[in-house]
C-alpha cells in the first residue's frame, strides 16, 4: 500500500496545500494510494474537512490553533486506512491504533493520558465555538492578507508565490540579497522583545517566519509588525516604512461583521 | 495637627506632582503640616522617595505599578505621623497604626493578611529589581514621551499642560469640541477590543487616558497607539494619521542601553 | 442608636451563638438596638439566615467557609441599619455604605474591586451549590461531631462546654494543666507537617484549636486527627490512644445520603 | 543483539526488581545483551543507579516520583546502547536517539519539546533536592513498610512475597477469595473519595492498589489507610480493625531524623 503525504499548512514556507485537489488527482488516476494529511499547524485555523475532502489520515497537534502547551497530538483515520494499519507489517507500540481504538469506546487510554491536557482541550475547544469556527477562520485570513500587504510595503518578497495558497497562520519572508535573515531575528529579538521563526534547510537565513494564529487580533498583529518593522531599520535591510499602516489599511478593507457563533 | 495631601501620579489627569517642592514650601511658610502622599499609581513606576522628600505619610497599592492583582494597600508613615496618629481622635480599628506597628517587629500581622498576595509581592518586587529600578522608570518616562508624540501627531491635546509634570503611568487625551469621548471609547472597544479609560468629574466624556504602565514595551505600546488610532478613525474624529509612527520615532530618539541591573 | 454586637462562629472558642434568640430578648426587651453579627467564620459553613433571624448588620469573608484566599469581605445591611448608617456621625470613607450602595445597582464598585477575587467567589458558589448547601452544613457538624468524640476519647476536654453550641468549623481543645498547648503545636508542627491554631487571650497556650472547614472530606479529617494523636504522643501529654478510630466511628453512625443539590 | 528488560519498581504487583543483579547474572553468563530497565515508577522514589548498576537503557516519565503531570518520558542510555541503535534496523522517527542526540549539545529538540514541563520539571527536582534524595527514598520505604503494617493487620496478603523487594511506591493487596476487589474499590470511591488502583491482567478484579508515592507525608498516608480500612467495612470483607493504628505505630518505630539535604 502506497500514500500520498501532504502538509496542509506548511509552516516552514507559510503556504497551504489544497488537500481536496490531492484527492481529485489521485481519484483521477486511479490509483489506491492512502492521503496522508500533516495539518499540526493548520487545524482550528484554516478550513479542514477530513471526510468531505476524502482524507485517509490526518495528524494534528495541541501547540498550534488550538491554542494549549505542546503535549497531544490527534489522528484522524479512515476505515480504508485502519484497515490497512492492521497489516502493514511495521512494529509498533505506543503508536498503535489498534490498541487506542479497542479500548476507546469505553472512554479510557491503553497508556497514561495526559489528563490537564484534556482539561485545557476542552476549554480551548469551547473558546473556539464561542468564536465561531467561521469567524476564526475568516480572522486568520484576514491578518495573513494585513502581514502580506506589509510585506509588499516594505518592498520585500513573501515566500509563498501562488496567490490564494498563502497561509493565514503565518507568512514567511526573503530577506534581500546580501543579508543575514538570522542577524536580523537576533537583532529584532534583542531591541524589540520579539522572537521571529528562522528559515528552515534550503531558505535557512533567507526566510524569517511571522506568525499570526491562536489567540490574537487586529491590536496584538499590529504590535507584532510594528516590531518587524523597527527590526528591519535597526538592522539596515533595506524597506519602504509604513508597513503597518497598510496592515492597518487592509484590515479595514476586509473588516467584517463576525457571524453569530454556532 | 493640619496634613497638606497630594496624589503623586494623578490617574484622572496624567500629571505628575512635584512632591519635594511641596514639602520646601511648606517648610519655607514654617507650617507643622504632615505631608501625605498618594503613591498609587506612581509606586514602583516613577521615582519616588520617602525619607529624600520629607513625606509624612504614604499610600500605595497593589495592582499599579507592582503589576498585581488588587488587594493590597501600603502605608509608609514618618515618626511625627505616628505621634500625630497616637492622639488624632479619630475612631478606628483595621486603619488603626498602633496594632500593626506593635506585632510587625514579629513579622506577623494583627489581622488576617493577603498571604497569596504577598508571594505575589515578593514575585513582583524580584522582577523589578532583575529590570532595576531606574530602567523601569526610564522605560515609562519613554513611553510617556511616544504616546505625547502620537497624540501631537494626530492634532489632539494632552490634558496635562504643564511641560515636564506629564505622567509616564499614563496619558489623559482631550477629544475636539462636539465628540464624546465615550462614545469613542465604546467603539474602540466593540471594534479593536482596547478598553480605554474613561474622563472622571469635570472632564467626563471630554477625556479618554491611555495606560502604560507595568509589564508593558515599545511593541505593546505600539499595538495599544494603533487601537486608538484606528478607533479615532472609525469614530470620525478628525485627526492625522501616522501617530503610531511618530510614537515609535520618538521611542528610537530616546532608546537606551539599559543600566545594569542592582 | 445602640447596637447588640454577637459572633456567628467563634473562632477563638469553638462555639456557635443562637442569633434568632439573641434577636427575640432584644425584642422582648423591646429595645431599639441594632442586632449585628460576625459571621466570617460561619457563612458557608453553618446555617445562617439574615432576614429570618432579624439580623441587621452582617460581616463575613472569603477565606473561611467561601473557601478562597483572603482579600474579600462582605457586608449584608438591614434597611433599619442602613438608615442610621446616615446619620451616624462617624467619620468614614471606604467603609461608607452610601456610596457604594449609590453605584451598586448598576454593577459597579466605587474603589478599585477585587477582580480575580470576584470570579473565585462565583467558582466558590457554584461549588457550595453543586453540593447542595444542607449537605454541606451537615458535613460540618458531621465534622464536628467527630472530632469531639476524638477529643473525648483522648480524655481531654473541648473548650465549649454548651452542649448544641459546639461548632462544626473548628474544635477548641483544652490541654491538661502543666502541659503547654504551643510546645505541644510546635511539635505536632515539626514532626507532623501539620499547623493547629492556637489559643487567644485568656486561654492562650491552654488551647489549641482544630479547623474542620472548607473543601475537606473524611480522610482529610482522619488525616488531621491522626495528627493531633501523634502529637500528643511525641509530646507527652497523657491522653488514650484510639481517638482517630472513635472519630470514624462516630462518621460512620452520623453517615447520610446526600440530598439532592439544588 | 539481544536484550533484558526489566521493570525497576513494577505498579501491578507493588515489588521491586534487584536491577543490579541482573546485571551481574548476564555478565556471569557471559552474555552481550543489553540490561534495559522500565524505572518509570521508580525514578524518584526509589534508589536507582544507572551506571553504577551497568544499565544499558533506562526509561521514565514525569507523572510518577518526579510529580508532575503526565507529559515527559526520558532515556537515559548507554554508549553500548547507543551504538547498537544505529544499526538496529527497525523503522522510527520520533523515537530515534541519533537526531535528539545530535542537536542536544546546542540545548535544543529537533521537535517541539514540552516547554512548559521542563520549566515544571526543573521546580520538582529543586523540590527532590531540598528534601534530599536520601530523605525522599527513606520516606517512601517508611511508608510501604506502614502500609504494609497495616494490610497485616486487617489480616489481608500484600500480593508482593519476597521480603526486602516490596515497594515504597505502592503496595497490591489481595482481598479474600470470593470478595470482588473492583466492587470494594467501587465502594471506598463512592462513599469516602478515594480511588484506588485496579488488579492488572492475572490479578483483575483480585487485587487492589494503594499508592504511597510523591508528595506525601506520614498524615496523608494515614488519611488513606483510613479510607482503605473504612471502605472494607463498609463493603463487608473481613478484617480486623486497627489497620491505620498499625501503621502509625510502624511509623514510629522507624522515624528517622531527616539527613541534611544535599
Amino acid at each position: 500500500m502506497k500514500a500520498v503525504c501532504v502538509v496542509h499548512n506548511e509552516t516552514s514556507t507559510g503556504s497551504v496545500s489544497p488537500i481536496a485537489q490531492v484527492r481529485q488527482a489521485i481519484d483521477a488516476a486511479g490509483h489506491p494510494a492512502l492521503l496522508m494529511v500533516d495539518t499540526i499547524s493548520g487545524l482550528a485555523s484554516i478550513d479542514f474537512r477530513f471526510d468531505e475532502w476524502g482524507v485517509d489520515v490526518a495528524v494534528s497537534g495541541s501547540q498550534k490553533g488550538l491554542m494549549l502547551p505542546p503535549g497531544l497530538s490527534f489522528n484522524a483515520v479512515s476505515n480504508k486506512a485502519f484497515e490497512v494499519s492492521k497489516t502493514g507489517g511495521m512494529r509498533r507500540s505506543y503508536w498503535d491504533w489498534q490498541e487506542m481504538a479497542a479500548i476507546n469506546p469505553t472512554g479510557y487510554f491503553p497508556y497514561t493520558p495526559g489528563t490537564n491536557m484534556l482539561y485545557g482541550l476542552n476549554e480551548a475547544i469551547a473558546m473556539l465555538h464561542e468564536e465561531g469556527l467561521d469567524n476564526v477562520f475568516a480572522r486568520h485570513q484576514r491578518h495573513g492578507a494585513a502581514t502580506r500587504a506589509a510585506v509588499r510595503h516594505w518592498g520585500l518578497e513573501v515566500l509563498c508565490r501562488q496567490q490564494g495558497q498563502e497561509s493565514g497562520v503565518l507568512t514567511a519572508v526573503l530577506v534581500p540579497e546580501g543579508h543575514s535573515a538570522d542577524a536580523f531575528r537576533a537583532t529584532a529579538l534583542q531591541h524589540y522583545d520579539i522572537s521571529l521563526g528562522n528559515g528552515l534547510s534550503k531558505v535557512a537565513d533567507k526566510v524569517f517566519r511571522i506568525g499570526h494564529l491562536g489567540d490574537i487580533n487586529d491590536l496584538t498583529l499590529a504590535g507584532t509588525l510594528t516590531g518587524v518593522e523597527l527590526g528591519l531599520r535597526k538592522s539596515g535591510i533595506p524597506h519602504s516604512e509604513g508597513g503597518v499602516a497598510a496592515a492597518m489599511a487592509e484590515l479595514e478593507c476586509t473588516r467584517f461583521e463576525p457571524l453569530a457563533a454556532e
